[in-house]
C-alpha cells in the first residue's frame, strides 16, 4: 500500500515506561513501577451519586455537544479553587492534563524549536512535544531541583534565536525524583525568568499531595503572564475520568482554544459535570487529607524498609509530598539489568535511564520507586527483594 | 512577554460554525443549525444503570488508568460489530470520532503534504487537519457524493510526487449535503483507489441513521489495507460521552497508538465500560430504530413543509439517512445574508459556504438544514419563516 507516513512519525517512538510497564503488569507482582494513584483513594460511591444526581436533573444536557471551552461552572469553580487570582476565561478543560501538553506542543512548537526541561524530566510530556520536532534541551538539576544558576549561565550563552519556546517543569514531588523546588529557589527561577523573557510551562498534577506543609507557590502565581499552568484531578480524584485543565495568559487562549476544539471537540460532558458536583459540594477538598494521609503512611513504610534493608552506597532522597522517591544506586550497577532481575523475583520499578530527554544525559544508577500503588505488607517483602538483588551486585 | 506562536498556528482559525452557533444559541431560537443529535434519544437511565453496575462490580478499574489502546472487550464488541472481518487489534478507541482525525494528521500529514476532499466536506476534518500545514485539495462531486470521473482524471494528471497521502470522504448521509454515494459509484470509486494506490479515509459517523435501507456496503470492507475508517457513537448513544473509534491497516497502528497515548494517554475508562455495557447487553442494537423512526418522521415533516412552502426556484434533496439536507437558493441569494435576516425572525441554519475547504470554491447559494434537532411544530413554524424571507428576496 501506499500510505505515507509523515516525517513526525519517525520520531516518536513506543513509551519505554509503557513497554516497562507491560512486561511488570503480570498478577501478583508488586510494582513500585506505575505512577497510578492508589485505587483505594476512588470515591466511588461520591462519583456514582454525582453522576445519578446529573442524569437525574439535567442529563440531556450532561450527554449533549458542549463549548470547547468546557463546562463554564466547572471552569469557574477551578479557577475559585486556585490560590491565586484567576478569571474562568483563562481556564481551558483538557482531557487530562496530558491533553494539554499535547496543545501546548501544536501552538508553541515549529520544527527545530528549541524547549528546555529538567534533567530528569516527566516523559509523557517529552512524548507529547516530540510529534511537533523540537530540539529538547536539558537544564542542569540537583537535589532542589532546576539549578537556577547554570540557568542562567546557558541562557546568556543562548543566541536571541535560539531561545527556547519555554521552560518546562514541575516544582511540586516532581515525576520521577520526588524533589521540590524550595521558596528561595523559584523567587530566583521568576526574577531570571523575568530578566530574559524566559517563557515557562509550570506542571503541577501531584501539588495538592502534600504531607506536612503547602509546597511553596506556584510558579505562575508569580509570573501570570509568562506562565502556562497545568493542573489535572487524575491524583485526587480518578485518573480514569480523563480531568485535568490550563490556566492560561489570555494572549495564549483563543489559539490554545482553537487546537482543543480540533483535537476532540470537547472534554466528556457528563465527567466535567461529575468534577463539578464534587468541588461544588465541598467533597474533593474534604476528601484530600485522607489521600494525603494515605501517602504518607505509605512514604514512610517504605523510607523504613529501605533503611533496614539497604546495602551501604545505596542513597535516596526523603519527598515531602507526591508518589515517587528517587533512588541512586553504586555508580556501576545499572538498574535496567537490575529490573529484569527483580522482575523475575516479583518486583517492579522504573529504571531512571528512561526519564532522560537525551540519553547522553542519562544516569544508569538511579531508579524511580512509586509508594503510592503497593500496600505497606507489599513495600516490605518487595524492598527486601530489591534490596537482595542490589547486594548481589555490590 | 516573549511568548512565540508555532507557525501553525497561524493558520488556526476559529471554526465559522461554532461562530455562527453563538450567535443562534440564544433562548427560544428554532435551530436547524447545530449537528445536535435529538436529546430525546438519549438513553439517560440506561446510562445511569450502567454507570452504577461498573462502578458497583469494578469501580476501581473504572477509574484507574488503563490502556491508551481502549479497554479491550470494548475493542472486541466494536470488532464484532462490524459487519466485515475486523481484528479487535484494529481497533483503537479514540475520544470522539474528532479525535481520529486529529491523530491522522500527526501521522500522515507533512507540511504542505496534498489532502483530497469531497466538496463540500465536514469543517470539522479539515480543522483538524489544518495544524500540519497540509494543502487541501477539492475533488468534483455531484448528487451522488464523490464524481470518480473526476476523481480519476485528478489521479492522471496528478505527478507522483504530488499524489495525495489520502482522500478524505463521507459516503453515507454526508455533512453538510445529506446525500449517500450509490453502490456503483463506490465500487467504481474502490476500483480507482486500487489502479492508483489512493489511499482513503472513510468517516462514517451517520451510517447507523438510515431509514428504509441500509446504506451499500462501507468503503473500508471493500479495500481494508488502503483506507481507515472513523466510527461514532456520538449519533447512537451520546456525544457528551465522547466516544469514537479508528479501525486502522495493521501497518499503521502502532505509530497512531503512540499519537494516541501522546494526546490524552487514553479515552476515559469509566466512558468506555458505559459503551461495553450498551454494546455487551444489546441495548444499542435495540436502541438504534427508535433513533432512526424519530429522524425520518422529522425529516418527512420537513419534506412536506418545504414542499408547502418554498418558492419556486428553491431545491433540495431528499436525503435517505443522516440528520441533514442541503437547499439550493436562486443563484442571486447569499445564505450568509439570509441567515442574518432569519435570525433576527428566530430561525437558524449553517449557510453552505462554511463546508469548502477553499473559499474559491464556495457556493453561496447553499445551505444545510439540519431536521433532527428541531420539534416538528419548530420545523413547520421555521420552514415558513425561511420560505417567507427567501420569497423577500426572489
Amino acid at each position: 500500500m501506499n500510505w505515507t507516513l509523515a516525517a513526525r512519525a519517525e520520531r516518536m517512538n513506543p513509551s519505554v515506561i509503557r513497554e516497562i510497564l507491560k512486561v511488570t503488569e503480570r498478577p501478583g507482582i508488586i510494582s513500585f513501577a506505575g505512577g497510578l494513584p492508589s485505587p483505594k483513594t476512588f470515591p466511588i460511591a461520591e462519583v456514582d451519586a454525582a453522576v445519578h444526581k446529573i442524569l437525574t436533573q439535567d442529563g440531556q444536557a450532561a450527554l449533549q455537544y458542549a463549548a470547547s471551552e468546557g463546562y463554564t461552572p466547572l471552569r469557574e469553580a477551578v479557577a475559585k479553587m486556585l490560590p491565586w487570582p484567576v478569571s474562568p476565561d483563562q481556564v481551558l478543560i483538557t482531557t487530562g492534563s496530558q491533553q494539554g501538553l499535547d496543545l501546548i506542543a501544536k501552538i508553541l512548537i515549529d520544527k527545530d524549536s528549541p524547549i528546555w526541561v529538567e534533567s530528569p524530566t516527566y516523559l509523557g510530556a517529552v512524548q507529547a512535544f516530540t510529534p511537533m520536532e523540537p530540539r529538547v534541551m536539558s537544564v542542569a538539576c540537583d537535589d532542589d531541583g532546576l539549578n537556577v544558576d547554570a540557568l542562567e549561565a546557558q541562557l546568556k550563552k543562548t543566541p536571541a534565536d535560539q531561545m527556547p519556546r519555554f521552560l518546562y517543569l514541575l516544582p511540586n514531588f516532581q515525576n520521577p525524583t520526588g524533589r521540590t523546588m524550595p521558596e528561595a529557589r523559584r523567587a530566583q527561577l521568576i526574577s531570571v525568568a523575568k530578566a530574559h523573557g524566559l517563557c515557562l510551562v509550570e506542571d503541577n498534577p501531584y501539588g495538592d499531595l502534600w504531607f506536612d506543609q503547602e509546597p511553596p507557590d506556584t510558579l505562575t502565581s508569580r509570573y501570570p503572564e509568562g506562565t502556562i499552568y497545568l493542573g489535572s484531578f487524575s491524583k485526587i480524584l480518578a485518573p480514569g475520568l480523563r480531568l485535568g485543565f490550563m490556566v492560561l495568559p489570555p494572549a495564549l487562549y483563543p489559539k490554545m482554544l482553537q487546537a482543543k476544539q480540533a483535537a476532540d471537540l470537547h472534554t466528556p460532558s457528563l465527567n466535567q459535570r461529575v468534577l463539578h458536583e464534587l468541588l461544588a459540594s465541598s467533597f474533593i477538598p474534604k476528601h484530600k487529607p485522607s489521600i494525603r494521609a494515605l501517602y504518607k503512611s505509605q512514604l514512610d513504610a517504605m523510607l523504613v524498609a529501605l533503611q533496614k534493608e539497604m546495602p551501604t552506597g545505596v542513597h535516596w532522597n526523603k519527598p515531602i509530598g507526591g508518589m515517587f522517591l528517587w533512588l541512586t544506586l553504586p555508580k556501576h550497577i545499572d538498574s535496567q539489568a537490575l529490573l529484569l532481575k527483580v522482575v523475575e523475583q516479583g518486583v517492579a520499578f522504573v529504571p531512571g535511564a528512561a526519564f532522560y530527554a537525551n540519553e547522553s544525559e542519562a544516569e544508569h544508577n538511579k531508579l524511580r520507586l512509586s509508594f503510592v500503588t503497593a500496600s505497606v505488607e507489599q513495600i516490605n517483602r518487595g524492598i527486601a527483594v530489591l534490596a537482595n538483588a542490589i547486594r548481589a551486585e555490590c
